[in-house]
């Protein structure tokens, strides 16, 4: 007879789990081995002192799950099986992560945040509410491939209004993020494609293109963007993605000389394509906004880019892209198995939050606030640093440039400011081979709160020269 | 001089705006050409009867955008632009897209769908409110890659309680979909890979990885799961993507002699790989939980995936895997430049509801009811159809197979169903080549109401037997 240490009253382990677990254990090890009947439930209910219905779901539970068999009036057997083999441990041990330097930061440059403190959460959650009354029914499924209708249609609406893109809610695709989007869109392209990048440009696009097998060339960028006249030598490339509104990082407003030359080097040759990704250009400070590069295009040649993670909250994962008519046949034969990466939930806020005017309250208050730190920031690191220190790209967006003269160098800059509790970034880490030169700064200003500004850039000025 | 017809009292486009836009369209026509001189401020708002700060906003404008160039104390110029292809509309026609026929639902069996109108939004959005207030700041960035570490913490917890997972937080990777996160893997396993797909099986899966130029092999499965003794024969296959505990879908259980099988395959060689989609097993109606594959593996081989969709809501898009340590370390090297893409409010939110115990008593009422529903609908099929159907692996999870002894094509069969309001689908869509076959039904029965229950089983018996 088996000998099984029960213990009773186990609150994490009930009688009949602890017999299940003591079977499945001598079966596994090969104590028990194949074809040895088990004792009847009414005689192993007795050894035990325990009930028959334990001793039943037990060997109910081991029958289900392959450990015995059963014959008619015969009782349950031990089943036939290959020796399996166990570690020592199940809990393997973790590779030792590389030990991150972590500080405290008290102010930050940082390029990559926004302002979450004057996020409208009380509108938000308002919206979200109306949402889930609206639409309780459809919770149940997914969202299609190109996301929820309502919002493709309030998107189309509010992208004319706010960047003069033209489209219709039809070429509006909805995912959580632009990698994700244009991870589709090579799909889309197809594999005969040469990518040419911005140079300094975004790295995580490079690098997932890179990663993906996609051939990339690198384009300078000048104080106008892009050097579009480059693409004239470069005969391989046939398609161009690109930051026309504020550079990234440099910050400048391509000119429309260098949009036509863009627009008309797309037109000379079939597959040709340029994708705009028009990540911050919602804040403005001086002047109008910038209409997008895709309200020239005529000819269905400019694939728009568009998120919210700059202009309300990164974490909501929500971008999308406007795809010309050719396109987005395409995308109905090849994207259809691809499920939605984008919430339900959020992409039905976010079209209540569009259609009851929060989302453009939200633009118009935040670019005020954004204005009013950034107008500050600027005047005060001309003051500090005078002629020591040059700004570049600071008409739009969240972040701009500071080219300073100064013999320490970037890393060294970098260090001393992370010391005294300032984020720092370099506009090293936007280039695929980093160059030794007078060190150039990316200075984002959402999270600098007004009255830091001025010990924020006092840190800055003695992390540049100590 | 120009004469521009100015709209006074215009809402929608301001005086200035008129302006502007009147020479950008001369401009870019080509009717004004290189360096012509503009008028002075002064003298064309005196023509135009308009302010001088009318004009000079819009002169700012076309020169911030490059339309006009300046020289100091000469005035503004037309910029030398090339000509510009513009096409008779921006509105480009767009595909005909090919119509769905509609139809409208009374019943529905889908087997993609789960009961949202039980689902708990009330202490959902309380954890919302609580994961908001403790994380005001941090909604200012992105969460990394791997994402939240609360997050993965309490998934850590949940899934070893209720799926026998041993893993620590660190080898967990959250993202939107079981597609993105197994689209990461492919990177991570590399490209000498040969995946093992189930048939039938899961076709989302398999035209994504065959979309990836993936190489991609099919193995039969019967009333135990996959067939493993076939990966004898196929000898390049490294990598099997499997739904051991409740196949989908079949519906079977594997039992632990394929399991066992399946693991020694997989020790049998370095660089073998076994992916287990733990889709919806958090259901379970006759017995225990079935464990996962993973708590048999201690040596690193299984990579565990599990969702929320089924669990919870499926536009929540969360889901999970469970990396060995190996691939880990891979995994920082590989993907640091992915951007996470499951929402931070979510993955917040989800840690407080997992937390405060409300995910348990999720899962337990919805079992109850899900239960509830199953036996009734069981009942009724046995009762209406007696031996002209078979069910089949309806233990565990949302949907079962119910074979048909019918001379109805399957076609017709769906056809007649939906013009009588019932959502239903058949078992080809889960295959690459669907056969000529006695026709198989996929039942899912999450979204049935039990009052539907016999109406619902009537018009299925109609639809086959009409």
């Amino acid at each position: 007879m088996f000998y099984i240490s029960i213990v009773r009253h186990n609150k994490d382990e009930p009688i009949y789990k602890q017999i299940y677990r003591w079977f499945q254990q001598e079966i596994l090890s090969g104590r028990l081995s194949a074809d040895t009947p088990l004792p009847s439930k009414r005689s192993l209910a007795q050894t035990l002192s325990v009930s028959q219905n334990s001793v039943l779901a037990a060997y109910m539970q081991l029958n289900t799950e392959g450990y015995i068999y059963t014959i008619e009036r015969k009782g349950y057997f031990v089943e036939r099986l290959e020796p399996l083999s166990l570690g020592a441990s199940p809990l393997l041990a973790l590779p030792e992560s590389t030990p991150q330097p972590s500080y405290e930061y008290i102010y930050s440059f940082s390029h990559m945040s926004v302002d979450a403190s004057r996020f409208p959460f009380k509108q938000w959650y308002k919206s979200e509410q109306a949402a889930t009354e609206a639409n309780r029914r459809s919770w149940a499924d997914i969202d299609p491939p190109a996301g929820s209708q309502r919002l493709r249609t309030a998107i189309s609406y509010s992208v004319r209004q706010m960047r003069g893109v033209t489209c219709q809610p039809e070429q509006i695709i909805i995912g959580a993020s632009t990698q994700v989007l244009l991870q589709q869109l090579t799909q889309l392209l197809g594999p005969d494609r040469s990518y040419a990048l911005e140079n300094p440009g975004y790295q995580r696009i490079r690098q997932m293109l890179e990663q993906n097998g996609e051939r990339t060339e690198l384009l300078s960028v000048d104080n106008q963007g892009l050097q579009t006249e480059a693409l004239q030598q470069q005969k391989t490339i046939n398609t161009v993605i690109v930051t026309p509104s504020h550079q990234m990082p440099v910050g400048a407003i391509m000119p429309i000389s260098r949009r036509i030359q863009l627009l008309n080097w797309c037109y000379e040759q079939t597959g040709r394509y340029v994708i705009e990704d028009d990540y911050d250009s919602e804040f403005r400070y001086e002047g109008d906004m910038i209409p997008a590069l895709q309200s020239l295009d005529h000819h269905g040649r400019v694939i728009y880019m568009g998120t919210y993670s700059k202009s309300l909250l990164p974490g909501l994962r929500i971008s999308y892209m406007v795809l010309p008519p050719d396109l987005l046949d395409l995308f109905h034969q090849k994207c259809a198995h691809l499920m939605q990466t984008a919430s339900s939930l959020h992409q039905q806020t976010l079209a209540h939050f569009i259609e009851n005017g929060e989302y453009r309250k939200h633009i118009r208050r935040m670019s005020r606030h954004y204005g009013e730190v950034r107008e500050h920031l600027i005047y005060e690191i001309q003051d500090i640093f005078g002629k020591k220190a040059v700004i570049q790209g600071e008409k739009s967006g969240l972040h701009f440039l500071l080219h300073v003269q100064t013999h320490e160098t970037l890393p060294s800059i970098l260090h001393r400011a992370a010391l005294n509790g300032l984020e720092l970034y370099g506009l090293d880490r936007f280039m695929k081979y980093p160059k030794q030169a007078p060190p150039t700064l990316v200075i984002g200003f959402a999270l600098l709160e007004k009255e830091y500004v001025s010990k924020a850039v006092e840190v800055l000025y003695h992390s540049c020269f100590p």
